[in-house]
């Protein structure tokens, strides 16, 4: 077997070696429990507080705005359930597209009396500005759309629906977890809460944080000893919190030169497989899309058993989001979509990374054709 | 200066060179998400199951009732909130001298209607299993009380506690994070509940378990992609887990050697600082107490003062626990202790660790006695 080829970087993405190299100081040497007085404990806490520093400089924000926390899922949890509980009632704004961490806790806050209405998508995986607004109402006490897809890579149109949130008075939130690698300028994209995680811009796993404006109050999630400003307890993960702003700040230096790399693999690789493979189906608009993630659809196949095949030669992709690849159902996504039965079934996520290369996607091409050829010819 | 002295262990310990070695694969070679349905995703899924199920082994419990967190705080905020809000409504029953994730969690239950009973304790910090019997009413719906004290090291009758809660049919939660070397058989410890962190135990910062006894309903504090059996979502911390069970696995191992050798260094530096410096306090009774932890009272003296003194001759102790040693006030565990003025202003904590010998410590001595002499002198 050749060397394996991931292509699942919307799901994770290996540890960068100059993020580990980040962290390695904290977790033997400068270990101490940054609330500690003494010494070795303020240079812990010096550690975290110039984290927060630089990771504020790349939002443009105070870095009092920043709270650290164990990942995306945590972030999306503290912000909309901090700004519901802290409401008490009201409605909640999100997309039928968002990731299971903002729509789990949207239908666990509709259990507690709080109403959500859920904005639909075109085809292309877009939210329209018109329908927010159409949404709003007088109890309306939160928006929350994401920045990006994770299924389809759909970048959604942040800054018009932040100047309408704004407008009406109303908190905007973004999970942003999937756009590590796109302008994270709070004040151009109008949000009031942002969720950023490590583990998706080669970072350390289980880590994360919430950007909250100053001045919002919030529910904690989390109560103890009051650390990240009384709005997150428990001791802070100082390597893990040295590493994600690391990979940020690596992720938002080379952002130019490897968005340009990767949509030039991306058009590579669509076009190539749109030519090579008949009946398939593109799942998103290019000009409005990351450039590392590819949603195609291959009518007659069982998207599950490509995945498998694919993984038998050493090429891991993904069918629909890795959070809910363990079930087998059509992507909550592509409903939304409103995509046919025909494409449904068959669609795959290719998300290219930071090690792909056109030799990849060319090797991955020649066996994917196969693996569709002998599928189809069973069905 | 010399070697620096760490005695602050009970804040937070480094991580264990071989802890480090274990975890290393996971960071950038086993990286996949553990939810993937490819092969790379199978390995991590394999890491953590393996992992689960070597951290049940310890517990004597099964790998499903083994919960991932993102630390001690999290673990303790699932176990009470969890289990508070599926009841609704109810009494808890806790202990005045709990750490502030316990007690921060309690107060705020209160605010949402729930009645908090907090157990007195007596001079030496220990709970009287009789005082949980008078505490029970209809209503209560959980014991929560720490296995082993963070400030003062007391360990608790859990078994006693637990054969009570057993008896009257409550639900019994421990927070084991200070107590890592003790024995962790949930069965012997009648807990339902138990609470466990990694980075007290030599293992990465930011994980942490909870055990939950197979059967029980607990509402989650984090929606979204189901993992750890839908009970806590967000893509699983794969090295930090692998860290964590390596580094609960080596402490339970060296437990009696390491133990054995901490009470023997404990006994000497307890002899020793009572002998050289009049007018000495100590705040707990060895026999019933963790080896590593000793909190000696220095009359006359204000405890941050030491503090910061030791600190410049790169000796690391602690005045109260690290969670709360920002905020200048005596220690709530010292005030539940009913400790008199003259003794809790000047109280101490030297926790001893794996690299603590003999020679380390007659050195805190030397200079404690000199700058406790120093102090008093200006005072």
């Amino acid at each position: 077997m050749n060397k394996p080829i991931y292509l699942d970087h919307a799901s994770t993405t290996p540890v960068d070696p100059r993020v580990l190299t980040a962290m390695q100081p904290y977790f033997s040497k400068i270990y101490a429990n940054p609330s500690s007085i003494h010494d070795a404990g303020r240079k812990a806490r010096e550690a975290v507080d110039k984290t927060r520093t630089a990771v504020a400089k790349i939002l443009r924000c105070l870095p009092e705005e920043i709270i650290f926390t164990s990942g995306g899922t945590e972030s999306i949890n503290l912000a909309i359930k901090g700004i519901a509980f802290t409401r008490g009632k009201g409605q909640i704004i999100t997309s039928a597209i968002e990731h299971p961490a903002v729509l789990e806790t949207c239908k666990y806050l509709e259990t507690k009396g709080f109403v959500v209405t859920y904005l639909p998508v075109d085809k292309y995986g877009l939210i329209s500005p018109a329908d927010v607004i159409r949404a709003i109402c007088k109890d309306t006490i939160l928006i929350s759309v994401m920045y990006a897809n994770n299924e389809i890579g759909t970048i959604q149109p942040l800054a018009e629906i932040g100047a309408i949130a704004k407008k009406h008075q109303i908190l905007f939130h973004s999970d942003a977890c999937q756009a590590g690698t796109l302008d994270l300028d709070v004040a151009k994209m109008k949000v009031d809460l942002l969720t950023l995680n490590s583990s998706k811009i080669y970072g350390p796993k289980g880590v994360g944080l919430l950007y909250v404006r100053k001045g919002i109050a919030l529910e904690p999630l989390l109560h103890g000893g009051k650390q990240e400003s009384g709005f997150r307890s428990g001791t802070e993960n100082v390597p893990g919190i040295v590493g994600f702003a690391k990979a940020l700040e690596l992720a938002q230096k080379e952002k130019l030169q490897e968005n340009k790399r990767l949509t030039s693999l991306r058009d590579h690789f669509i076009q190539a497989v749109l030519a090579k493979i008949s009946n398939t189906h593109l799942n998103c608009q290019p000009s409005q899309c990351l450039p590392g993630i590819i949603n195609i659809s291959f009518a007659g196949v069982e998207a599950e058993s490509v995945v498998r095949y694919l993984s038998q030669h050493g090429i891991y992709i993904s069918s629909g989001s890795a959070c809910s690849s363990q079930q087998i159902e059509t992507s909550h996504v592509l409903k939304a979509m409103s995509l046919s039965k025909k494409w449904a079934g068959g669609s795959l996520r290719f998300s290219l990374g930071r090690a792909t290369t056109k030799k990849d996607l060319n090797q991955v091409i020649l066996i994917l054709e196969k693996i569709i050829q002998s599928l189809r010819r069973i069905s």
